[in-house]
């Protein structure tokens, strides 16, 4: 830290992403990326429009949003794009908090929400999730502040039914309701459905998890256009050329092949539940994950150790310092083969620490 | 903008991106963009990185920032990416500017910097250019206040000798000297070879212009490693995955492919001084620019009425509504047709309006 640096980050500390070892090859099941290529449609259109990289993007993003209007069934004024949702999310916090209107987000979530709050000097309470991880809406009702929740949950990949979400919505007539929708596509429904009906509810997403662009960096934000226009007035005031064009054309891309999408995604559902089912049997306590991951913890297995020895082993998880879920270990879906190999490996280990 | 939206952005006024008009095809010399095609190279390389989208991008950018490093001579930790050159200012504003400590730049320069400083309820100071538009290094020398300084000026095009640049550093020990390098390829010396004499020395550089790849937002920070940390500090706190893998790769593309990028950049010297001498033979006045574009008035020809002429007539060229420039344009400089082109239509609308 230089001795110019502003004294408002002095405490600062920054998101630590998931690790990306260089010194061998992993089988990589801790950042919660698709184990599937991207739709051929998507690295085609990328790879001409990389082509004519030498002109701007277009910063309207108007093709890009024209799809997702079609894929959501909104008007184009009702959603815009960003250089993955962790930008959309700083943008809500940004247009939505102040030191004056703090954040409210569950204690165990995706670990950058407070790092925004602290980034941008926003008061924030995270309220503390049920001994089962499950969050309680009520706890989200008190029309006070700007809520944040993952759904489904980061780490926990516990859902909310929609008519959950609505009720918070509901309940929040003077707060906007964000709802970051990084991991719904697998298996759940979207919370886009209900923009029309709570002017106040804005939500995020990414083409990083079921659509396979997490390096492409494309994430969205949906909502009354009321609130489209701050997020927008946001984006022409940090960032106007914040997605380029050769993500805006695979994202075109991959929206024209849903079918792929779908497919992708189905085989991800049926290989977590077979995966919560293995594990389970192996003595592990799951969570009802509905995201391309599981939260999973062993009576006779720290998870630190388990981190360790499958690291040993060639394959990468996470694990989280965090009290309350240090036991845990978020594992990311793969294939049918790699979520053999994964399990081949944990019994192994189970074997070796007995 | 929604009864939601924090009230600090009440009077926020967005940057607004040059024209991108889709009702015909235009000669766009508006942008400043590069009128020749990425470097196949570059263009090889980010086809290959779209195939393997489905992982994320490296958030460290290691392997961009190697080979800047090697192409700047620095060591890695002395720079960093950003996405676009925009973004690089963004976090330098963020980092070196708050409340306490304001920021000040030329009246007539990038037209973000006032939209950065307002939308971070900045204190910023427009130090007027002299009357030939040029920017005095005496008045920038106070030390009291983060300078942000674009060289060549964009605009006017103006250049700032590297001496006048040292000075500065010089001067204000005890703040950060932003030099914005979006133009310094066309013909002239970068103040990177500086930041080891000025560690309060901070340099943004693109890859849109002089490497031809402005769609694939690839900007990039140099400073003292401890400036870099700062700017790293806030990327993490913002966005880690800032710079998609296509866009990394594709820059690592251009740097291999130097060749390609002096002969465009000599190619555009050489059109740009042509078109100085022949604009000066029709009557405009024309500032020294040492960038991709020139700065132009003409006695006879409003602005306004050269803009809508050259419109009408397919050619894309910008004009500014302040004041002090209101009778100048902005032309980017094309290859040697285009800007055979360009003169042709000015000849006409000349005789046209005579």
């Amino acid at each position: 830290m230089s001795v110019y640096l502003s004294r408002q980050y002095a405490a600062l500390k920054p998101y630590v992403p998931g690790e990306q070892p260089r010194d061998r090859k992993y089988l990589k099941l801790n950042t919660n990326e698709s184990p599937f290529a991207p739709s051929p449609k998507a690295v085609q259109y990328a790879a001409e429009a990389a082509k004519g990289l030498n002109l701007y993007s277009d910063p309207t993003c108007l093709k890009m949003r024209e799809a997702l209007a079609d894929h959501f069934g909104l008007d184009v004024s009702e959603v815009t794009v960003t250089n993955g949702s962790d930008e959309g999310l700083y943008f809500a916090f940004s247009a939505y908090c102040d030191p004056q209107r703090p954040a409210v987000f569950p204690d165990i979530t995706y670990g950058f929400y407070p790092v925004f709050a602290e980034r941008m000097q926003i008061p924030y309470r995270e309220i503390p999730v049920k001994e089962d991880f499950s969050i309680d809406p009520e706890d989200y009702m008190s029309d006070s502040a700007t809520v944040v929740i993952a759904n489904p949950n980061a780490l926990t990949g516990l859902l909310l039914p929609l008519d959950a979400i609505a009720s918070i919505a509901e309940a929040n007539p003077h707060q906007v309701v964000v709802i970051d929708e990084a991991y719904v596509d697998f298996g759940n429904d979207s919370a886009v459905s209900l923009i029309r009906r709570y002017p106040n509810l804005l939500i995020t997403g990414t083409f990083s998890k079921s659509r396979s662009l997490a390096g492409g960096r494309l994430g969205f934000v949906a909502g009354d256009r009321e609130l489209i226009q701050d997020i927008e007035m946001l984006r022409y005031s940090s960032n106007p050329y914040n997605v380029n064009s050769m993500t805006l054309a695979a994202g075109i891309g991959a929206l024209e092949d849903e079918a792929y999408t779908k497919r992708n995604c189905e085989e991800i559902v049926k290989n977590r539940e077979d995966l919560k089912q293995e594990l389970k049997a192996l003595g592990f306590t799951v969570t009802d994950s509905k995201a391309n991951f599981v939260f999973a913890s062993h009576p006779a297995l720290p998870s630190g150790t388990l981190y360790e020895k499958l690291k040993e082993k060639g394959v990468l998880v996470r694990h989280f310092r965090l009290e309350k879920i240090k036991d845990y270990s978020r594992i990311t879906i793969g294939t049918k083969e790699q979520m053999k190999e994964l399990l081949t490996k944990i019994r192994e280990i189970l074997e070796e620490t007995k």
